[in-house]
């Protein structure tokens, strides 16, 4: 099995380069299972229902999320039916819409999605990331060892922690937040692949997207700044490619991809 | 003029992989100037002056440091007379021995290191990092275009601000710090190369280094834990090569460099 | 039923504050119980057993803890059978020993006493403390409705919500870890009993307790520094003395205590 | 001299609570300064022309301000001809509008006012107050001994530490923030007077003075939340009064003033 995972959707210029290139990526690696985080798809904060139905017309099976999940308030309006997106798995269960995990099939295998937060430096104070999804965890187990965690966290620490926790549980543990890819992909010794930040979807000459002059004017002053997406930039495309032996649910390769004006996408 | 430069170093691992690769990495890329970020270098927190004359026998023409300089209380012990450390520039001039930069000189041509922390989830509230950069830049610039910046920095958001606020006026700014390197290497439409984060050198089957075990305790148990160096691991070196007009101090390419069990070394 | 509450006991300074006064303010206030927060007792770190059974004797029923409580490691020695040490009750469940609460029987009258703990700045990551203590609030109604919680916590924001999220629920929320006492006692709309913090036992002259030169020191200086309870000094003994109608569980009356060189004690 | 502080003036219901009780607090204590913390004046977040000047029509001499300066943008429009307003020191020389202290002259008699701010948990990266504070105050005592300092910050630890930093080079340093006042007014040995938050002037039934239900509903579900003044509630007034030898400058006394339903204010 293949999974192809695109980092975080960033408004117009983010998910023009979605239907520009996953149509493009879907027909050249072939995944049976695109995945696509959209937590700043809609203006750089969370997402609408007409932006969730591009991203899945534009390919994707799975949209998942993060802190930015509630930032747009239409998500209340659409997020109970829609079954295609999850957001992290640690929001306060009582009070919390939507899902944590979903189960895609492909022919006869299933592949389990999970989005999970992280709780260092997030500004949320959720459940423990690492109890919270070691019982889930052995649940899915039961159903399919084919499991696929996009762990949306800050921190290097947290991330390397969760995926050495889950090593040789889940198929591979992918980090987004930071908007900025990692190089440290890798399986480690039982199975998981990881990568610490697939990186993000957007205008490749914003800071994360956001448009520079508003950034640097907040470091500079310290006083309450508006940011917005950085509209007129090319973009980047961040993702990556996890190929999975899905008898045992054990990652066997996992590789990335970033496409920017500095490494133009060329059809073979 | 090229500059080789290559993430914190931390413990036993670490070192044995500076004396193992270094001379080699120099060999084949031919730098003018080596730099190396030692924060780590002694049982993973900052610097003895044993080891820091080790790592510039290995090759290191200036050593760098971060939030972890002063963990090591034998720093108190060389720093004023150690020539070739840097440690960060926005400490409290008032109290802070050693220095925040140095000039190398290669033939006829200057470099500038500088050394900066961040103020975004660091634990220390240093001077603003952007107001105290600035102005030195400029007094530097009366003497070379040719300048070097380490930003030590948590947060991927002020690491763009910084290199997108010092564009054109640096030759680099290259992040430290996280442990992990970043593949978004890139020279800036004004010519300063950026990569967020470089990479560490030490324990690849550590946590950031450190051991796995631990660190996984502390997220679980949340109770204080000493880290040490995970000591049993093979190594991983993260590094990149700049290269710069020595004229003008503008970046014309930056590369990165990651050496470990997945990405071997060849000697050509 | 009358509370006598006393905050947080720092090192010698605060252990003699407790043996001299404690007897004193037993005699005048007659509770019929009192609850010390102790974790700061064996040199501003934690708690040992010896430290432990000199409050017990020194006229405590019950010892609370807080973010310190795992700070000095003879604490595993003797928790498990410290029948009336009490650590926060949201510390992760599969792995922290003690316990986040017990049940202290004044002849037919049963008072509940918990120990819980702050999520905002707090540098630990725990269990939600409002969806945490409202199941074990619920059950324990079922056998008492006098309930006092010490919520062990930084922001004022955090304590506030408690206290009102509990009102009429417990009969007592009352704050301990700034080590600075609040002005603001009162029992809100529907009986609890609130006091934002109760303030600190130990050196009137320290730093929250600890050396004075060493916390200017660090903020002066941004570097690691030892902090010590600063021993040369007199004492601060803050406490409160709450008054519960013990069929109904609602407080009457809140009142503070704060003994100091500005404000002596005088025997009646 | 005798100097009147009230604490973060809070919406409409902190509004009328100055109105009413300014006048008659200034009939009683007869200072010579009276001064007024602003920063939450309209509607809790910033202060803008209107209910500048109807604070000073009240009573006040000086309004202080605090992390929530800017919050209103209309502070823009008037903050540089307002003579009467201070903004915290530490906010970055090059970019900010108004000014970071004042002086007030009584007959022959001067009291400088400084407004200065916290770094730890403030969420804003200024200046460290300690280096800053200190030159200032040493030019300042060229001219008059008798200076008053708005210390607004978090925590306890850095209120404290800034108190006996300062302690015989000001006259008083009196903490804003939390909103909850401290009991632990003091005069330091060397004549600083001291309390560690005075307290905030407006809704008694919020939390910190905003709507309950939207604070803990934020704790409950860690979503985004607009907040709002508490306005269907009596209110508190916070303040203190402090006497200081206009000659030496130093303090004679200070004494806490909290006025709510539970402490109702009595003509004498
Ligand atoms: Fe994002
Ligand atoms: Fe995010
Ligand atoms: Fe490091
Ligand atoms: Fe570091
Ligand atoms: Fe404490
Ligand atoms: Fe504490
Ligand atoms: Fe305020
Ligand atoms: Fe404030």
């Amino acid at each position: 099995m293949r999974i192809l995972f695109v980092g975080d959707v960033m408004g117009n210029v983010g998910q023009t380069a979605i239907t520009t290139y996953l149509p493009k990526l879907k027909r050249r690696y072939k995944p049976q299972v695109t995945i696509v985080n959209g937590e700043n798809a809609t203006r750089g904060r969370g997402i609408n229902e007409a932006v969730y139905k591009d991203i899945l017309t534009a390919g994707a099976d799975v949209i998942t999320m993060g802190n930015h999940t509630w930032d747009n308030n239409e998500i209340f309006d659409f997020i109970n039916g829609a079954k295609k997106l999850v957001r992290p798995l640690n929001f306060p269960p009582a009070t919390t819409p939507g899902v944590g995990y979903t189960i895609v099939k492909v022919n006869a295998v299933k592949l389990a999605v999970i989005n999970l937060q992280g709780n260092v430096f997030m500004g949320q104070n959720l459940a423990d990331p690492f109890t919270t999804v070691q019982p889930l965890v052995a649940k899915l187990r039961e159903e399919t060892p084919n499991i696929f965690v996009d762990f949306h966290a800050e921190t290097t620490s947290e991330k390397e922690a969760m995926a050495w926790y889950l090593d040789g549980q889940v198929s591979a543990v992918v980090g987004t937040h930071t908007h900025v890819q990692t190089s440290d992909e890798r399986v480690l010794p039982n199975g998981t692949a990881f990568l610490s930040d697939v990186g993000f979807t957007g205008p490749y000459n914003g800071i994360l997207g956001m448009t520079r002059e508003n950034v640097i004017q907040r470091f500079l002053e310290q006083m309450p700044t508006r940011f917005n997406v950085q509209e007129d930039s090319p973009a980047v495309l961040s993702g990556c490619v996890i190929d999975l032996d899905g008898q045992s649910g054990r990652a066997k390769k996992i590789a990335r991809i970033l496409i920017n004006p500095d490494h133009p996408y060329f059809d073979d």
